[in-house]
């Protein structure tokens, strides 16, 4: 008898995600512990929890060593004795080293991003602590989904509204094509018992909104299948997003001279999703506030180019002024330069 | 005292829209209504409504004439004498000619479709045969916004999320900037009084739905400005969308041999977004049924360039078969002759 369906999904997800790290043929029959570390970020919630136990029964197959870490945020009443609750689990899952992380977090960018960029700062000095070749990361097709819905509020295009990358450096999110009930069947069917966070049912969280209130009503009005749905966008707009890039990048180095400044006749000839790319990317090389450039600056930049009468610069968060000077746009910090 | 703002808001946004358009200078001095005619498609709602009072009002200053379509669909009671009630305010709005088109909507699609594409096809039909320059239509920014999430559901990427095209042939969109709230104040100020569709508050319409549910519940999950932000995602994704159409339309002619065979060492050297749309158009070129072509056939027509390994041809909807053969991609409907 095969195991449940549910734990067969997470482990064949798991086991893909892996696969470029697998050791040699030969010396994974040996079955010797030898190859790559992967380390699973587990909060020992459904997802990540499951995803430990297919780390755990998938890593050694494939020749590779399984490790767990669990970040405790020091929020929550208890969570240092469940972090250690989640470390003392892991080697029954087969999962070793395992570590707690404890972390400090602080309030820059509201609690959410606080919480998280602590969270991956731990993740990443373990990671490199530990030699690890990679950290898998339980996100599920439903939190795919709840991204582009966040994202989509911003309004800020393709690349955003790519969601969560399946690789991104070290991290690898192996379940990005389960749904989250798949998770928690595999938590069922393995007899773990998941931890549910309060924090995932506080409406004071934009996120647990999304998926409580804005996801269901999105279901009830367009039918069911919107988390494939979002999921799918994220998948395609990525795609798009990067071949955008790719071709921006290709026109910067076309149009761009010794000193940065950016040939206009080369920027005229490309559309404009291109034309504006190649904007931002000299606008930040030379200095401008990447977070605070906004679509109205890279546009007065644009219309240098595309609507040239003669106007003056542009003056771009972080101090950088732009100005069209024979048939070129030069960017420099020093406004004084341009006079 | 100027006009009320939310008047002078839709009375820019049709001169905007119209500028392209508008008689030289000298013929305008004239004030001769001598010039291209446009036609506004008018339901007698409030946002078309509004539409209409603002082009009686900027046309003739632009050295243009405007006239007035509206449609009886045949599908409520009432709806003829609904209709001829528009027709007879329009001389009042400054518009001629005025006519009512009355079509018969049939069943393909389902009913939002299939009215819909009644109402094109009269409208066109119109337009043609009263030799007008445009028909102008009164989408606002949250019909845009409702279009792109009703798109989403689709999870068919960058073309599909961007929405309503502000110009399309021969019809325009002035509207899509401004929302439906001051179409409505626009009326009011005017002394118009616009007519409520029963139709646009039943739910058996998803795009009722979309308004009514889904869209509220967005906007409370994430914050106001829901509706300017999925106007400004279809803004960015068209943009995206038609610069890798442009890309795409590149490599194409670029790949294409005499028999709209596809040279594969062209196609194994561009980013999958672009390689797919041309996999996408070499196969509608050949024959292909295009609305059955699906995601999963252009991915295994790419693995005949990204993955090959000797594999057998691809059948696509339409009875297109593809097959990889001396370093070139063959389409062919006839399957005998790829033998």
């Amino acid at each position: 008898m095969g195991p449940h369906p549910a734990v067969a999904d997470v482990r064949r997800a798991v086991r893909l995600s892996l696969a470029d790290l697998a050791a040699s043929r030969e010396s994974r029959k040996s079955r010797e512990p030898s190859g790559a570390l992967v380390l699973v970020a587990c909060s020992g919630g459904a997802d990540s929890l499951a995803l430990a136990a297919a780390a755990g029964f998938a890593a050694p197959r494939l020749g590779l060593r399984a490790g767990l870490l669990t970040v405790d945020h020091g929020l929550q009443e208890g969570s240092a004795g469940r972090a250690r609750d989640v470390v003392r689990l892991a080697p029954t899952l087969g999962l070793g080293p395992a570590e707690v992380l404890t972390v400090t977090v602080g309030t820059a960018g509201g609690p959410e991003a606080a919480a998280r960029d602590a969270r991956y700062a731990a993740l990443s000095e373990a990671a490199d602590r530990l030699g690890a070749a990679a950290v898998l990361l339980g996100h599920t097709r439903d939190d795919q989904a709840e991204t582009v819905l966040l994202r989509l509020a911003r309004g800020s295009g393709t690349r955003s509204l790519s969601g969560m990358a399946e690789v991104s450096g070290i991290y690898r999110r192996p379940l990005l094509g389960l749904g989250r009930a798949r998770t928690r069947q595999a938590c069922d069917a393995l007899g773990l018992r998941p931890w549910d966070d309060p924090h995932n049912d506080d409406p004071a969280y934009t996120r647990v909104r999304v998926r409580h209130d804005a996801l269901p009503a999105l279901e009830a009005a367009l039918g069911p299948g919107i988390a494939e749905a979002l999921a799918r966008t994220a998948r395609l707009c990525r795609d798009d997003a990067d071949a955008l890039d790719a071709w921006a990048d290709a026109v910067h180095t076309k149009s761009r001279g010794p000193a940065g400044e950016l040939d206009v006749s080369v920027l005229a000839d490309v559309p404009g999703a291109v034309r504006r790319r190649v904007i931002q990317r000299a606008a930040v090389e030379a200095g401008a506030n990447a977070a605070a450039l906004a679509a109205v600056h890279i546009e007065a930049v644009e219309r240098l180019v595309t609507g040239w009468h003669g106007q003056k610069g542009v003056d771009l968060p972080g101090g950088v002024g732009v100005v069209r000077r024979y048939g070129t746009l030069v960017f420099a910090v020093d406004k004084l330069s341009l006079a």
